[in-house]
Formats: structure tokens, C-alpha cells, sequence
């Protein structure tokens, strides 16, 4: 059994503050700002370059992809650290792309996360072969799945509705019809159980800094099945991903499995903030975190809804087809939430009138819950949102 | 005039180490470490998902890409900070390549950093139209550059032996003869004065590890030409490079000029740290610096050549050939390097044979590299390296 209490012991909260948007970044882990300084003091500071060896920093981009990957389901040696997750999920789409050469769709649905099609669009304009990046709405991806698909690019959980794919399904369609899957993980990784494997799914990526609360801007990850990690071209070939980075051969020759996944030098500082905050999962059930969130998230909308009519739930109200977020719409969304963060109810507004809580108990309870209805039931009929404070302000991520 | 002794007591130096590896990895600034700490503590920690607006973390790659564009002649709002250097080079290639569409070479040297090489393989490898990289001798470059070249990609400075190209004038020759070029300032930003502006360089990129010390894997730079910065193809076109990240758009529009080459979401924890350290260069004159490492990298090559005949200068003797480090060649230098390690002596070995030292005046002054010399020369002439200890190690970045 989870011992929430402790894993609440772990984590910074300011006073005051009543956070529910650890889906977008999670909060500092208590022990991540001395692990960062010994890094920084006696590793880089003492150690110099040697610490490339002796600190391990040369080795983090795996140890720690191990440990994400016994969040998602992956195999030890099959998760990598390292990048942003544009990146990964660009290095994902090129490799299933040329596994898959004579198809020219990726399919992709208008809930993904605009920088994944973004980041299609930049490679398949570059790739100029015919290629279309087909995006429909995320009812319409079942039916959408057919033989001129190469790929199927899909982010499981909705960034603006929670609402959750069924990855197990949809790969297993998508492989009937000879398509291969990319699976952004961004807001599943430490939010759901996560099953790469039994999920059959071919590349799968993610961020750390939600859910996995590496920091901001924390390196992302990049899971590849092991029937494809000796085949897939890494189209982003840099050194480290080189059988032998340090022989400095002219030629590249792509590293066994997933160390070809690995690009450039390794960020040593945020690697150490990530690990201490990794720390923060040992002991940690998922099946405990799925089902305290669900039912904080629950607790969430039954007393939303009997307190604010004027809100409209966005997100699935079944708990079992929701990732860990919930969303409520409103014409007014935008000035609602910056009224609530001003009174330190931080959730967060997603265009175009979308607002977004997340919840996440490794440091958050019933009491945060109650509390940030309270607020809400206050900013939305009372109207206090309706100043023009709270209309100026700029979105944050 | 610089006031090096200032400058010096910005970095923290072990006891017991003389510091010639500068130009793999700089040392930790005093104030870094503290810096990061407050980042953490009271941005991260208090702030939250706010420190995105708050705390400036949204804006840091552009305000710290100005910073570091002072230091090679880039005008305000040209240059980028994010991802690592790799990424950095694909990106800038990647855009080449379109603005020059009909032409299928890329030319670049033997003496550029093989992760350059291979990232410029990759991104050929997935346009699958035609393109040669071409890779030539350092000398063989000039001569090389012709009307069928599209892009002339080079490291200003050899990593292997500090060997300077004349950016200006290979730049210029580029030019006449239809080509863009990219340049890495992996070894010459911090090192030597660099004037993009000047030379009339197409693209720059450049890490920020090495003469800059912003830690181990700090992010990476990009310079855009003005005459581009509109023009030039986004392939990484991630949503921080959108002209709206916060709209969520479905379709990509690139941002104002160097905006699109930002990618994901920026490493903040990195970031504070690299602008700890950019602070040491406040009121540095880059001429000061450059008359200091060639009179530091002189002394060091007359007194080795003096004391040590086993080794061979693999570096230009004239300084201002040089970068601001210097290589010396023996079939035994690895083994000789980690003698050196072993008793205190930093520098790094590159396959096959050279032992190399950086000369960074900002912390490292004449008596360091007379401490140098007296261990270099007990070492080799003694075959303090010959013992089976410093034969065994790893090798280091």
C-alpha cells in the first residue's frame, strides 16, 4: 500500500498555495536542491571533466531511463533520457517512418499536443515526399486507422480534456492494418499505469517535468520496442549515440539499441534534479495512484458541478477513461484562472476556454480538493474573476 | 584592460589541480551553485508554474542568447539558446540546405567535430535526394569550395589541434561561389574574438560547456544572419518556435526570426546555471583574452619542445593560427594523459595519439602552466605513464 503521507513529506509546497497543476510542472521535490549542489559543488566543482566518469554523468541517460521505464512498463534497457520531448518525438516519427517506407500518412488526432504535430510537420516538410499528416478528431482516430497509414502519432492522455486513448486497442488495430505506433506519454508517465510493453506499442515518449517532477524544461525520454531498437535509423545521429563516441571515426555507425536514441552531450545538472526527484517513486503502487486519483478527481466534479452550474465538464466523467486531469469550460475560462492563481488555486487555462486541474497524489489530498472548489465556487458566482487584472495577464504553459 | 585576477576568483579550482581542460568542460563559477540554488528554491519552489512568466524562465533562452551574442560580434536578437549542439547543427544544416535548393554538396573538413559530421549524415540520409557530404583535409578546403557546393559546414577551431580557419575569408570564397555556410564555435566562443557579423557567416552555432562553463551539457547557441532570420525553414519546428505557443494552434507558424529556432520547453535549472556563469565575462575585452592564450599556449610550446623531445606540436606554432589550445602527438598519449590526471595535471587525449590543452586566462595564468610543463616533463621522460594503471581508463569528453 502507497503511503501517501510520505511521499507528501517529499515534496516543497509553498504556504498558501493550492496546487493542481502538477500536470503541467510538478513542484520541487525537497531533496532535489541539495542533490543539485552536491552536484554541482562536488562533482562538477571538484571532479571537473573527470566527473563524466567517476560522477557517472556519462551513464545517467540510462540509469535513469530505467527508471522511468518501470513507470510505463518498459524493459530495462529500452528507455533513454535526454533532449525535449519535440525532439523525441521527432527522432520516434523519423525512425517509424522509414520502418514503415512505403506508406506516406501519419495519422495523428487534433487532441495531440500541437508541438507533436508541429514537429511532423517540420519533418515531413523536410522529408518532401508526399507525405500527409492526417489529423481528425480524437472519435474519429478508430475508424481513421487503415492501409495507406505508415504511422500512428497519437498523446494518449488529452492536454486540454484528460480524456484517455485506449493505447492497448488502438496499437493493436493500428498493427492489423500495418501501421506502426508513436505514443506520447507526456501525461501519463507517473499520472496512469502505463503498459508499453503489454500495449505492444512501438515508440513511446514523454516528458519529466509533469507528473515525473524533474523541474522545468527537464530532459524528455524515448522508449523503442525492442523489435525495432537495432533497426531503427536514428535520424538525429549524433556522437553519443555512435558505437564508439570517443574513437571520433568520421563515419557514423549507430549504437546498440536504444543508446542510438542519445544525441548530444548529456545535461549533467538537470539529470541530478531529475534523479532525486525519480527518488520520489520508490515504494509508489501506480494502481494506488490511479485509484487516489480518480477518486480526488471525482470528489472534484460531483461538488464542481453542484456548486458552479455556469461550468461545463470538458473531460470524461467515467474515472476509467480520464487520465489524471480534469477540465471545465467557460467563455470567461482565461480571467476565472487568473483570479483562482491569484488567490493561490493554481490550475491552469488551456485555449480557447478551457480551465485545467490536475491532480496528483503524491502531494495533493482531499483537503486541496475541497479547498480549490471552495475558491472556484467563489471566483465563478460571485464573479470576482470579472477585473481587469485578471484579463491582462499572459498564458502560462 | 582585464582585470584577470577578478576574473579568477570567479571559479572554483580543486586543491591540488592545474586546470588545462577548460575547453572540454569549464570550471564550476562560485556563483553558480548559489544561483541554481535560488532558481530552485525560490522560483521553482515558490513560484511554481508561474516562474514561466514570473521568474523570466520563458524568456531566458532569448536574454542569455543576447549575452552570448557579445561575445562572438552577433547583433541583439540573433542568437538562441536551447538543445545541445548537435540539434544546433542539424537545425542550421537543415535551413542551409532549403535556402539553397538546387545545389546537393555539403562540404565540410576531417578536422570538424565527428557529432557535426554525423548529424549532417543523418539529416541526408532522410532527405534521400541526391546529397554528398563531402569531406576533405582542413588544408584541402579552400580548393574544394566550388559551384556545386551548397553548404560549407566547419568547426572555426580544430578540436584536435586548434587549427583556426579564416571564417571571413573561407566565408567569403563560400559566397562567391554560391554556398551558405554554417560554422561551429564549439572552441572560439569564449576563446577567441569572433565577429559573425563581420565574416558574413550564414548560420552559427556553438556549445556553452567549454570556454563559457556553463556546467556539464549546458545548452547550445544558434546565430541566424539577419538576411535569414525571416527566410530560413524551422525543420525542428517545435511549438516554442511558434509564432504563438500559448494559442495552441493546429498548424505551424514559424516565430520572428531567431524565435523559430527554438524548439521544446526550455531547461531552466540549466539555463540559471549558464547565466551564472556568463557573468564572469562582464567587463572582459575579448582582446585581452586572446593576447593572454596565445602568450600562455607560447610559453608552454617553447618549454615543452625544450624539455620534452618524445613529443610532437600538433598544433600551428603561430598563435594567431591557433585557437587557444594546443596538441602535442606520442603513441603513448593516452597512457601519458592519465599519468597527468593522476597526479593533477587536467588536459583530455583525442584518438589516436594527441594530448591536448586549453588556455583559458579567465582562471589559468603562467605559473599554472610552468606547474604543467615540470609534470609534463617527468611523465614523458621518465615513463611515469608506463604502468599498466594508465593504460586501462576510460576516455573522457
Amino acid at each position: 500500500m502507497t503511503d501517501f503521507a510520505r511521499t507528501r513529506s517529499l515534496f516543497h509546497m509553498p504556504a498558501g498555495v493550492i496546487y493542481l497543476d502538477g500536470n503541467s510542472l510538478g513542484p520541487l521535490p525537497v531533496a532535489a536542491a541539495d542533490r543539485v549542489r552536491h552536484m554541482m559543488t562536488e562533482q562538477w566543482g571538484q571532479q571537473l571533466i573527470r566527473g563524466w566518469n567517476s560522477a557517472g554523468w556519462m551513464a545517467q541517460p540510462r540509469r535513469i531511463g530505467d527508471r522511468v521505464g518501470r513507470l510505463i512498463g518498459a524493459p530495462e534497457g529500452t528507455v533513454v533520457i535526454g533532449d525535449t520531448l519535440s525532439i523525441k518525438v521527432y527522432q520516434a516519427l523519423a525512425a517509424a517512418l522509414e520502418l514503415n517506407p512505403t506508406r506516406r500518412v501519419v495519422l495523428s488526432d487534433n487532441g495531440n499536443f500541437p508541438s507533436d504535430l508541429y514537429m511532423a510537420e517540420g519533418l515531413l516538410g523536410s522529408l518532401d515526399r508526399g507525405y500527409t499528416l492526417k489529423v481528425v478528431s480524437p472519435e474519429e482516430i478508430e475508424d481513421a486507422i487503415d492501409e495507406t497509414v505508415a504511422v500512428l502519432m497519437l498523446t494518449e492522455v488529452d492536454y486540454r480534456t484528460g480524456r484517455l486513448h485506449d493505447m492497448k486497442a488502438l496499437t493493436q488495430k493500428a498493427h492489423s492494418a500495418g501501421a506502426l505506433t508513436v505514443w506520447d506519454l507526456a501525461h501519463s508517465a507517473g499520472a496512469i499505469p502505463v503498459d508499453v510493453s503489454g500495449a505492444k506499442a512501438d515508440f513511446a515518449v514523454g516528458c519529466t517535468y509533469k507528473y515525473l517532477n524533474g523541474g522545468p524544461g527537464a530532459p524528455a525520454f524515448i522508449y523503442v520496442a525492442p523489435c525495432h531498437a537495432e533497426t531503427a535509423r536514428p535520424a538525429l545521429s549524433g556522437w553519443l549515440g555512435h558505437q564508439a563516441p570517443f574513437a571520433f571515426d568520421l563515419d557514423y555507425r549507430a549504437g546498440a539499441g536504444i543508446e542510438r536514441m542519445r544525441v548530444g552531450t548529456p545535461p549533467a545538472i538537470a539529470m541530478a534534479a531529475l534523479e532525486a526527484a525519480l527518488d520520489a517513486w520508490e515504494g509508489v503502487d501506480m494502481q494506488d495512484v490511479r485509484k487516489a486519483s480518480i477518486a480526488l478527481a471525482d470528489l472534484f466534479i460531483r461538488d464542481v458541478e453542484a456548486r458552479c452550474p455556469e461550468l461545463t465538464l470538458a473531460s470524461p466523467r467515467d474515472g476509467n477513461r480520464r487520465g489524471s486531469q480534469v477540465s471545465f469550460r467557460h467563455p470567461n475560462g482565461y480571467a476565472i484562472m487568473q483570479a483562482l492563481i491569484a488567490r493561490g488555486v493554481i490550475g491552469d487555462f488551456r485555449a480557447p476556454d478551457a480551465i485545467r486541474f490536475g491532480f496528483t497524489p503524491l502531494y495533493i489530498g482531499e483537503a486541496e480538493v475541497r479547498a480549490a472548489v471552495d475558491a472556484i465556487a467563489d471566483v465563478v458566482n460571485n464573479r470576482r474573476w470579472d477585473a481587469a487584472e485578471y484579463r491582462k495577464m499572459a498564458a502560462v504553459t
